[in-house]
Order: C-alpha cells, then structure tokens, then sequence
C-alpha cells in the first residue's frame, strides 16, 4: 500500500500531462497497466437492469407528444462501457442481491442467500478484508439498513440474508487487536442494531457499544456533515429510509460526507454506496418509484464522475446486482412507453396503498387524483370501490394491486415478476481506469480486478 | 470511391503494421481516423434485445443442475461494445421494424411503419442510394420476405409496410439510365414478385422481367452457389424461410457465397444481412424458436467476424432494431431461467400448433411428448383436450395458447408483450472500426457513421 501512497500524485502528473498528449484510450490503459488506483469506488444499483436505463432516460426527458429526434443522453448512457453477468453458482441462473452482493464483494460465486459465504459454506475473502489488511480505509453507504444483503455482503458472514440481527452482531465486533471490520458506515437500520430483549434474545445496543469504543454514532444528515474522524458509523433510519419519490434525494448527500471523511484521514480507499431501493420499487413494480430512484442515482453520479475525473487516482465502477421486476419498455401489444405520464405519479405505491388504507372513503378520489393523476375508466373506479371488502395486510395489497393496474395500463410499464431476472445489467465506469470494464464481463471479473488492485 | 479503391491495399498493410506494434485500441481508432473502410456489413438481429443474448448464452450451454461458475461467452459476447437507443420520431418511444431500418439506412427517424419517407412523407435517401452513387455494390439479404420492412427500407419508399407489392415492383424497377437499385438480393418473397392479376391488380412476374433484363435470378441456395456474377436476386422463399429449430440454419451459406459474389466484383460493398425471425419467434413468445434463430445469427458471426479480422478494410457492425415480447429470464416470482429445458424444445409453437390442427386426437400425445418433452400437469393436460371445442383460425390459435403456457411453464421465459419493447439494443462491432460503435449511441449515429464513411 506504501507504494501506491508516495506514487499517487506522480501518477496523477503522468495521467494528465499523457491526457494532454494523446487520445483517451491510449492515457487510460496505459496508466492502468503503469498503477494501480489509489482508491477505489464500486456504486451498485440494486435491481438496475438495462431496461431501467433506458426507461429513465426518457422519464427525465418527459415529454409527451414530439418529434423526439433530440432526447438527451444521461450520465447512465454517456459512460456506459459494457455489461455483466450475473448467474450464481446454482441452476437457477437468477441470482438475488445476497449472492450477486457476496460475488461483487468476493470475486466468487455462491448460492442465493448467502451472506459472504461460499457454496460449501465457508468464508469468502472480501475486498473490504483485503482492503484492511492493506491499511486502506473501508466504507459503506445503502439507502436501506446497512444489514441489508448488499453492504452486508461486503463485511459480515452468515449463513442467510434474513440473519439480519446477527449481521449488525459481527458489524459490532471487533478482531483481537481491537479493530473494526470497517471505518465508515452510512445508512438504515437502527432496530438491528439497538434491539429489546425478548425470550430468546438478550437485549443489545450495538451503537452504545460503538460510542464506548471509539466509533463516532451519527443519527441525521447533519450529524454526519459536522462529524469530523472516523471511525464512523451513521444511523440515519430505523429501517430503510423513505422512497425519494415520496420524500427527496440523499445519497449524494451522503457520499459527499463520507468522502470528505475519508478524504480527511489521508488513507487510500474502498468504498461501495448502494442506491438500494430501486429493486425495491421494482419488487413493486411501481415504475415511477424506480425512475426517482434512478434520478438519485444519477445526481450521484453527477458528483462522483466529475470527482473521479479531477482526482485521476480514483477508480469508479457503477453496476448492478441483477434485474429487478422483469422490466420491459411497451406491454400488451401496446407499442408505447408513456414516460410522460411515469412523471405525473406523485407518491410510490407503497406509500399509496398504506396512506389509504386509513383513510376515510370520501377522502379517497382527492388523494388518489393528487398522487396518480390519471383518467379512471369506469373499471378502474369500480376495482377501487371493490377494495374495501378487504381488511388488514390484504387490504392495504388490494389497494395496491388496483392503483398498479391503473399505473401500469397509463404507463405501459411491462412486468413479468415481483422478483428478479437473470439478463446482464449494464457495467458503468469513469476515470482513467474505465477501459477495465468494457465490453462484456461476468460480475465475478468486477471484483476481482477491484481485489487486484488492492494487492497491488 | 476511388480514393478508397487505391487505398485499400495501403491501408491493410498500416493496420497490419499497426497491429503488430501497438494496442489494438490505439490502432483501431487511429486507421479509422485516417481512413474509411473499403467494404460496409450491417448485421441486424430483428428483435434482439439485450435479454436475447443473455438467454442464449445459457441456452447454448444448456446444463442443468450444475456449479455454474464456468459459462463459456458466446460470440456476441465477446464482441459487444454498446448499446443504441431506438424510439421512432413520435410519441411512443417503441419502434417498429419499419421505423428502425429506416433509420438505420438512412441516419434519420421517422414514424412507425414508414419505409424510406420522414413523418412528412418526404423520401429520406438510404446508404444504399449514397453507396451506388459512389460506385460500391449494394447487396441485402434476409430469411423473410425481402419485401419485408427490414430489407425494403434500405432500398424502397411507401407509406406503409404493409405495401409489399409495391415494395416488390420499387425492386423490379430500373432508374432512367438502366441502373437496378441493388447488385444482390437474397432472401424470400417469391409471392410478392410473382402475381396473379385480380380485379384490382394486372399479372405480374418480375422475376421475368429480371431475368429478361440482365438480372440472374437464382430459386435455390445451390443455384446461389453456383452463381458466377451480379446483378443477382436469389429468391429462396414464396414468402419467408422455415424458422431453424424446424429446419436448419442457412444464413452463413447465403453470406458466404454472397460475399464471393461481391468479392468477385472487384468493388467494395455495402450490404445488410438481417436474422429476420428472431423478431418473429420473439412476438410468439417462443423462446426455443428464438434460441435456434440466436444460433443461426452466431454460426454467421462466427464467419463474419474473421473474414472482417482478416480483410482488415471491412467494417462490421450488428444491432438490433428493438426487442421483441419484452424477454426477460424469469417470470411470475421464480428466481429461475431453465435453459436446459429450452433446449428440449424440439419444434416451433407455430409449426407444432399449425401440424395439430390437422392431426387425429389419438396422435397428439406422442407429438406433443416428442416436440415439447415436459411433463404435464393434470391441468395442462385438460387445457389441451379443451382446444377441441375451437374449429379454424381459432383451434390453431388455442392450440398455441396451450402449448406456450406449457413452455413458459417450464423455461420461465417471461414475456410482457406480443409486440415489440422499447429499450436500447445491444451494439456488437468487429474489425478495425469496432472501436467507433462504443458505448450508448442512438440507431441513428450507427447509420450516419455508415453513410460518413462511403461519402468519405
């Protein structure tokens, strides 16, 4: 690591003085060839299939009716390099988050479920443990609860995602020498961290026990920004934190923070920031929770890019674990995708469906025209007045499944499942580095060049 | 043109030279600079959407239950470069065919169903029109009708693709100083070209004609083979050729003799081979049939791109006009894409429901055992004794019913449509020019690039 410490600015100089003298191409694989980056960026888009590039491209353009001979480009398309496979090592070639999240972590393959374990079920090395061992800083970021399979996968070891109590468990443990798996972690998940006892369960404050011994416990955006040293860990949420569509963008935010961290610590560095809930909006299938999920995304991007590119010692890879939802632009014979109409839903459908199903029956034509603003034919107002023979959880799922049929009929979003799919997802990349991820590679190739480059 | 002509042997031998001295990125990109490729190939996979690839690369390695780790990469894997955009000049952001070949034989949009005119109706000029202006051969081949919108747009001009007479007669007509629009055609389209007169219509036979006028005409891929010169149509269909998992593949046999046609010429070229009826198998939702037309696109590939690699004065570039049936690997909540049995699959649905209709009931069993080898569910087995009580159109279409639920219940092919889809496609480049394909373009950027390059 010493190496890549003294080397880091002499690389710098040589990547812009060979910038200025050549093409792009030429800069770039030269300069992998020569170093190693100092530190190292992996942004994983849950669930971000292509299709969801392509859908958000033209919810941001937005609009309805024109010749559309000039749709803008997005960061997405301006520095896409290629595409990955995603097949874990089972026979069902459709992995879910833990696995692909273990392989993107590992370099290895596993089977779905897995938390940092390997097929037989022993520990799989992560970029985060080859990182420590290195003296580099590690850091993760999720939008979700950071025991949530992706950042999870990164740092602890169990047996199943849904271990999620003993993930926070190994989050809080330090090695002999007293110290932590990581030196910065934003995101969800307080309740797995800070839990009552019960029965079976002694009671466990993880992050009393982080302020104890020398991790700062953060609990707000604002905690974060006027923390100053790591190590760090923010608690920004219960569980997840809200759906941008029904609250605002954060993660840039957040990445900001933790950059100016880690920056400050003057150590090279491995992180990886999870824009989480796309694949939860997908789950859903609810098509305009995705796109601003996506457009969260994308302002991170807008910063991360421009960073990467002035740093030129930073390496930056943005992929995603898998498809989410089966998306497809055009559905039913229909050859339309509405964008125009994704951009006039007001809340996730989630949000929807929950909100109504409090909600006193004369209030409901105002919230859903608000919030779905879309022409009821006489079908669709029936199916919502049929709702209410329903109660509890069936009720709030009956609510949700007819405001999806209305979206998805005015939208022409096309789904085939609440789960995920097994097509590659596209490979993103900046810096002088991207030349590495071009073309078509499995996501076992992601993480293997990221841990080369560590042991470098 | 001529330019080009005397150059083309220099140029070979810089790249050469090149090759050996440097990396291929630098190499490509600088030989493209300096100079524009002899010959042009637009390869298009009619419907071949991101999920296509993904899916066959699994189809082709077909195992079961296995450790999955070591999936060999397919030919389009391991020469995709990027991804193109592909929204017509409306409102809807899904092409037709029609549409995107015209726009990517002449570098602009248009509206859905338009063969060679803008959203005004006004005639756009096709590569084809730019390439015999400057003296090169124009040559399309397909396995459908070459009156079909793909290979009429490169070529034709009506409002409508439906107008495939017209399409066949813009074909059968020479311009004022003799000169035929193309120096090759190849593909189906027999009935169009060759018509009893009705009320509405007189006789035509402009095969006749042709061969009247200087044109070899050729009814048999033997006949292609033993063709000495051009101008030349084969016509090797009444309408379209047999889907490959019912028949066999044949597109490497007409590229190959149709190069040595071109190649004995002795000037450079610009054709446009299109795998037709992956689209089709796609708008059945047929997984299988869409596989084997997969196979039929990379046995192709696997001849293309050496021969490109060889000349070293060819360009070489394949896409897609849109995804077709919203493909994605999994369906309905299963974490599964069952290549294996994909490969079971032993017949189209169309040929398998198309030999039903006219079969006694007591053979259906054994057919059915043969062709789709699944075991059926007790409900699945009534479904089929239920198409009894269809009679026409409508038996064969219920029998198709039937039968594709069995195949998406045992691949999981999920499908959201009948029709088309509107996310980008995959871009896949060879040769020396590859490097000028990379990334996200829209379909119009690859037709402007071929046009650049025969004005050049």
């Amino acid at each position: 690591m010493f190496k890549k410490l003294v080397s880091s600015t002499l690389l710098r100089t040589s990547v812009v003085l060979a910038l200025a003298s050549a093409s792009f191409s030429v800069t770039a694989s030269d300069a992998a060839e020569q170093e190693a980056p100092r530190n190292l960026i992996m942004v994983i888009g849950d669930g971000m299939g292509f299709p969801y590039l392509s859908a958000y491209r033209y919810f941001k353009d937005g609009r309805g009716m024109t010749n559309r001979a000039d749709i803008e480009y997005t960061t997405f398309d301006r520095y896409l390099v290629g595409a990955a496979s995603t097949y874990p090592a089972d026979d069902t070639l459709v992995t879910d988050s833990a696995s692909s999240a273990t392989t993107l972590a590992t370099g290895y393959k596993t089977y779905n479920g897995s938390i940092g374990l390997d097929v037989d079920g022993q520990p799989l090395k992560s970029m985060m443990e080859y990182a420590n061992e290195r003296g580099m800083l590690t850091a993760a970021l999720a939008t979700v609860q950071i025991t949530h399979a992706t950042p999870a996968a990164f740092f602890a070891k169990v047996e199943n995602r849904r271990q999620q109590n003993e993930i926070a468990d190994q989050f809080a443990t330090q090695d002999d020498d007293g110290n932590w798996k990581f030196d910065l972690l934003v995101g969800g998940g307080r309740d797995y961290f800070v839990r009552d006892g019960d029965d079976d369960n002694v009671a466990v404050d993880h992050l009393e026990h982080f302020r104890n011994n020398g991790v700062q416990v953060v609990e707000s955006l604002q905690g974060l920004a006027s923390a100053q040293s790591l190590p760090l860990v923010g608690m920004l949420a219960d569980v997840n934190m809200p759906y941008v569509i029904d609250d605002q963008p954060r993660l840039k935010e957040m990445t900001e923070q933790s950059l100016r961290l880690l920056e400050s610590a003057d150590r090279p560095f491995v992180i990886m920031i999870e824009a989480s809930m796309i694949d939860w909006c997908g789950h859903g299938n609810d098509i305009g929770c995705a796109m601003h999920e996506m457009a969260e995304l994308e302002q991170l991007l807008d910063f991360l890019i421009p960073y990467v590119e002035e740093r030129g010692d930073t390496a930056l890879v943005v992929t995603a674990d898998h498809s989410t939802g089966g998306l497809t632009l055009g559905a039913d014979g229909h050859y339309q995708f509405r964008a125009a109409e994704v951009r006039r839903q007001g809340r996730s459908l989630r949000a929807m469906a929950t909100d109504l199903q409090d909600m006193p029956w004369i209030d409901w034509e105002e919230y859903i025209e608000t919030h779905l603003p879309y022409p009821l034919s006489t079908e669709q107002q029936e199916a919502i007045a049929n709702v209410a023979e329903y109660e509890g959880d069936r009720h709030r799922e009956a609510i949700n499944e007819v405001l999806l049929d209305i979206l998805n009929y005015h939208t022409r979003a096309g789904w085939t499942t609440g789960g995920h799919t097994g097509e590659d997802v596209p490979v993103i990349a900046a810096g002088p580095w991207a030349e590495h991820f071009r073309g078509t590679q499995d996501h076992t190739d992601i993480a293997k060049q990221f841990i080369e480059w560590i042991n470098r």
